[in-house]
């Protein structure tokens, strides 16, 4: 294969500047770049990544750490971040963090220390103990997308606003017995469950329903959502008359129990979910929608710009959710439930 | 920060024997090596990648390319991958080729010649025209995950069996209208669609019923087989008794759809499914499991070693799937359906 040498030949320049014309640095006329770009083109001349690395002090490759990658939002997020950066000709360095594993310990520990990336998108990570401050001692660009610390620039939608509203959605159709499912004090995705948890309770407070307020645990998942329902509504003399699910997949786990149990959803049974997951149609859940593939853009945005030209201040951007109202809610009264509600 | 002279001195060793140490190449005793382990943790030193990279003429990297992230299968074989890699300290750099993108074309031009990587995953990549001879061209060891080409090792399930296996427990109940829902001409999952519509037509041939055989096209997901099957169930005069899904995803949306119907599973349709999804137990879904993190380990574990020592012939590792039966199928003549089948 042709090295640089050949490269700056062909171009009929120095193999200094054929250099500059191909890496982005330093100053080259744009004619000579064009000729040096097409001399390359012809050459098959493809530059090593470890050479283009040391010259610029940039890796062209951007670090992204998230717990999981099978969960909807992880992955749509994931998406966004990988389209927006193949769009900018840059690569996608993936660290999954599992709480709680060696692994995680691992990335940590070594892998995020070894400074492979230009910057780094940290996604619903909610770093525990000295992981945050080592995040920030790698001295590299970082934005969150979703959470709530001040040491980076977060990218994340109003959770509290999103449950509030779907709270109210309830108590406007006339339910009070309105239980909040999913999350667990233990849980990893702890910011994002309290914030929604709080909604949820400042809507029950404003509507004098203070001592109707019902937390259910259960894990922010479909199975999990499924299992806590089959429970929660096994009971007939305890069961609500609405549900808030924590999220998308743990309010369609909330709609299949019902299903399972032959308790009709909406007419005798109202659920609302936080997310507009992909699977949200096919149940006819009603639901604040949240776009995630549009946060991994804004955080490659914002993290490229952080990079380009270090700010002063840490910038919060916080996405208000839409209501989007489907069949799985209904009046309390059950006046004409099959019509549709707007 | 320390630098590697910093290192040696404080290990007592020349700069060389202390990069040689540190970057696992060329020979240095044990002793030796533990001990300028010890100086480099002790100062905080760690290596530059772009350094490493030219030092050793690997990357420590690992390419995976895949058509999709937020998929049950691609993100539980991309776990594995990640899982399997961050124990041996490698990095993982993902390309997210979507079929028939632009990025995907970008991806084959670009990013892959780069090089960027001591080896290449791909998964369900299915490479069209140029894609294949480009990915080979490349020069660096690649194993496939899902597909039947020659040029590469591969790690796949044996699709054929899977869904001859599904069919033959359909027909072993009873069941004679037996409808195949999922995939189409057209589809990216060409390979996998074909081979596992070739097994269940083999079944049906081989149980004397070819002229029953009925492929329903659909998106190859949950909302796509919901909606194929919302139009072939409607119409009661050509309802089939029992329908094998192309993956558990079809088959769930079909179980969606057949209670959307007030059609009862199993008594008055059966389903079986492939893959044993993450949902699959909560639909009660009989299945033929496979365990795509595996796959993914698997396919570490086959390309560390064609990069450590370039193989002559490539492997084929098929993996043969079992049997779950739960509560998705019954017999065609309704004996007690409700009870548990072995």
């Amino acid at each position: 294969m042709a090295g640089i040498a050949e490269v700056a030949a062909r171009a009929g320049v120095s193999k200094a500047t054929a250099s500059r014309a191909l890496s982005g640095t330093g100053y080259v006329s744009d004619a000579t770049r064009e000729r040096v770009r097409r001399a390359a083109d012809d050459l098959g001349y493809v530059p090593s990544a470890g050479a283009v690395s040391l010259a610029t002090g940039r890796t062209q490759t951007i670090g992204v750490v998230m717990p999981y990658v099978n969960r909807w939002f992880f992955a749509e997020v994931l998406e966004g971040i990988q389209r927006s950066l193949l769009e900018r000709g840059l690569d996608l360095t993936l660290y999954d963090a599992k709480p709680g594993t060696e692994g995680r310990a691992r990335i940590f520990d070594d892998f995020l220390a070894r400074k492979r990336f230009d910057g780094l998108i940290a996604v619903g990570l909610e770093p525990v103990n000295q992981e945050l401050e080592r995040l920030t001692r790698i001295g590299r660009p970082i934005v969150s997308v979703v959470g709530d610390g001040e040491e980076t620039s977060v990218v994340a939608v109003d959770d509290d606003y999103a449950a509030r509203r779907a709270t109210e959605h309830l108590i406007g159709l006339g339910h009070r017995d309105i239980a909040f499912v999913g999350g667990a004090p233990e849980s990893h995705w702890a910011h994002v469950d309290q914030q929604r948890l709080a909604g949820y309770q400042r809507a029950m407070n404003d509507a004098g329903l203070a001592d109707r307020v019902r937390h259910v645990h259960s894990p922010v998942t479909m199975p999990g959502g499924y299992a806590a329902s089959v429970d929660l509504l096994g009971d007939a003399r305890r069961r609500p008359s609405a549900i808030v699910g924590v999220c998308d997949e743990v309010a369609i786990g909330t709609i299949i129990a019902a299903r399972r149990l032959g308790i009709s959803v909406p007419s005798a049974l109202s659920v609302v979910g936080i997310d507009d997951h992909e699977f949200a149609d096919m149940f006819a859940l009603t639901t604040l929608q949240q776009v995630p593939r549009e946060q991994g853009t804004a955080a490659v945005e914002l993290l490229l710009a952080e990079i380009a030209d270090p700010p002063r201040a840490r910038t919060r951007l916080r996405i208000p959710s839409r209501l989007i109202v489907r069949n799985s809610t209904a009046p309390m009264d059950g006046i004409d439930p099959g019509a549709p509600l707007l």
